[in-house]
């Protein structure tokens, strides 16, 4: 059994960025934007009504406030004020999520700060409080090793990627280096029934590592990148892996 | 029985509007800014809690999204746009009362978007949309006569203003005329207690008009406004007027 | 001789509106986003770029502070404000465009502010007065008929707008009436040489009305549109028309 | 021969941080915020208004884009956005102070910024290719020791502060620590005078050591403050130190 999640609702304003009916309608989990790296009132409950309407589990996918640089460039917020703008923001969208039938099931943190509490105990530890303050019978979506499973008694939930290279440690290959993103499709749902069937990927020098994941992250920001994830979701389903969301 | 209600909260990153902790000690209701006028998620929270820990009932305080104008420019929203963002706002600070123990018990339009749907019944319904959305049960704080009353079966609850002078037709004098604003310790608290216990005040031509107000509206943004505001509290509780919020 | 004018620049961040490279191979004048409605630094600094190295004349699309509505909701800002507001966007895209080897040689209002200042004297003195207090030489792109005209001693431009239905009276059908945009290639085309060589188009009813612009706006946001400007542009081009920015 | 440098125009919208119009009376250079941590285009306009009756000089106080952390909160931002940022900010003020009949003539970043370009090269010189972009004639003013130094060949024009304690390695002791700032009006003006005179201070272990600065650095966000500052510049004149602008 997994889940498939991606990052909807993505927008602003008059922009848009990625299809997002045709993902709405392959994933399990959407991470729907809440306002701080992307996302309006507006946007978020459309996605939050198309969600509902496919039977999509609604996640907050929670950012730095930065919308100018979309939640990518770290920063050094206090934990106060990195909490309650958590807090913030899972509310918002929660209330906004129940306005059209259900509400926010699971928290996952954005761009430059899912990458931040993977390594930084104290900003993790400052996601969690909001978490808890708001329900701790949510889960956090992260990687596995991240600095979240250390310092909070939230249920965390390990997410892996089809589309990217592994490193023998079990981290992603950086974006910077070649090979980092895999494109071709025969491969990525080879990888993505492995992750699903076996719990395992093959790092870049050949050693299987253990992905140890419930969810599979799917992009959707290029028109290549929704044809990769129906075709992950159509290899998992003819291969009988039943696709459930994990919240 | 009266309730007062004061705007608070209303800070943004290192700035502060008026003294919050001396209003709180004075008030039965905080207006409490939701961050899209002023307010951001810190001064929320710590606004939340000094409001539980004083027994000061919280509600929303929702506006149109002008940090850089306060809120105070009116401007044409569509009605999708508005509703969504005001159910943003309630949602965000209901979220973070409820992390310090308590809940949003109303709703209060500030500024601009408090006098425009005095008289604009789209905006109006737009708003009410948007508590409606979020919980039916909230009442909303408005003018007698304001065009809320007629688009929607929420709880409307009138205010008035102790400090302000009222044309013979019940509105209230533009500020932009002089004598707008009365100054004089012993007029206002005079008036606020005829405002409480008789119902009424006396307009600029010497008419008695019914106020018809749950709630009476005091200012703390200067610190005479404090002094004003806990003279208006301290003749009251001399008149054996109970204080007592509306929610 | 005639201009083509288009919106460029307009995204934000990770988001982009329309294919700018392709209108500004079309046009002789891009109207650039100054960040208040779209357009953050880096945006604005490579539309410069584009613009000086294919010789198109830079102008500041100038708009209301209001990213999350794209410009689109009108505001009651105060002519102090308003002034400062415009002044301060054509400073930051004049120095950007300077430091691109080039300079702002034109301002146009955007969305709503272009509209408001059709018919409110008051706010259209503010913008003027922006203009007048950065350089007084700099002329100012909008309709005639616009209030502009008799609140400063700027030089002002009129456009038209090939691909929009007019009124008997000299003004655009509203968006939300049938048949206000025409799409019919051939059309446009010759409404736009109409306009560029007789000075004239046909209203609704027939009529011929004099349009006595400078300049045709075009516009990019739909892979259609850029096609139609395309055509616009070889159209003139074939009937010998020479395209010069009025700049 | 001394300059006394301060940050002004720190508001928003309805906010103020420190008493400005008496600073601005004690000064002789004003780093102007332009927008990005604090400052609107008319806290701009009427700041730089003063600046020039009284003739202080305009400095751009450029920030990381943070308006709700007030700029003092670290940003992984990449070199061309940071430069584009800076460049933007550096145009719309000088635009301002144009229109007010002068114009910026140094730079100083702010913050987090201004602490990050201290140890950052790359950061440093992001913001160096702004000035120089900009105006290759623009003084900085920073700290000596500033990675500034090493990646430009602009003018560095370095500051030092009178009321900081300084380590004997010649860096300011961190906030955090006790002792670390100076609030004797007595000792803060001796410094200042040892500091314009001599060039020297006295480190917190005693040794002497050169501060090598052309500019000190007052405040004003606080009336104890203002009383300082205005201390500092009243023992400078009776000691016969010129207070002159350094730009």
């Amino acid at each position: 059994m997994i889940d498939l999640n991606a990052d909807l609702g993505e927008g602003l304003g008059p922009w848009r960025l990625g299809d997002d009916l045709a993902l709405m309608s392959i994933v399990s989990s959407a991470n729907v934007a809440c306002g701080f790296h992307a996302g309006d009132p507006v946007i978020m409950r459309r996605t939050c009504a198309a969600a509902v309407e496919r039977g999509v589990v609604i996640g907050a996918q929670v950012s730095y406030r930065d919308l100018s640089g979309f939640g990518r460039r770290e920063m050094d917020v206090a934990p106060e004020e990195l909490t309650a703008e958590v807090l913030y923001q899972i509310a918002a969208l929660d209330g906004i999520a129940r306005a059209e039938g259900d509400r926010v099931r699971y928290v996952k943190p954005h761009g430059a700060l899912y990458n931040r509490i993977v390594r930084d105990p104290v900003q993790a530890e400052a996601v969690a409080a909001a978490v808890e303050a708001y329900d701790p019978g949510l889960p956090v979506l992260t990687l596995p090793g991240s600095a979240l499973h250390q310092v909070t008694d939230l249920t965390i939930v390990n997410e892996c990627f089809a589309d990217r290279a592994y490193t023998p440690a079990g981290t992603l290959v950086s974006r910077r280096e070649p090979g980092a993103v895999i494109e071709d499709v025969a491969q990525v749902t080879e990888r993505a029934l492995r992750m699903a069937v076996e719990g395992v990927v093959e790092a870049t020098d050949g050693t299987r590592i253990r992905v140890d994941a419930r969810s599979i992250c799917v992009h959707g920001d290029t028109p290549g990148a929704v044809g990769l994830a129906q075709a992950v979701r159509r290899s998992l389903e003819e291969a009988g892996v039943p696709l459930k969301a994990f919240a």
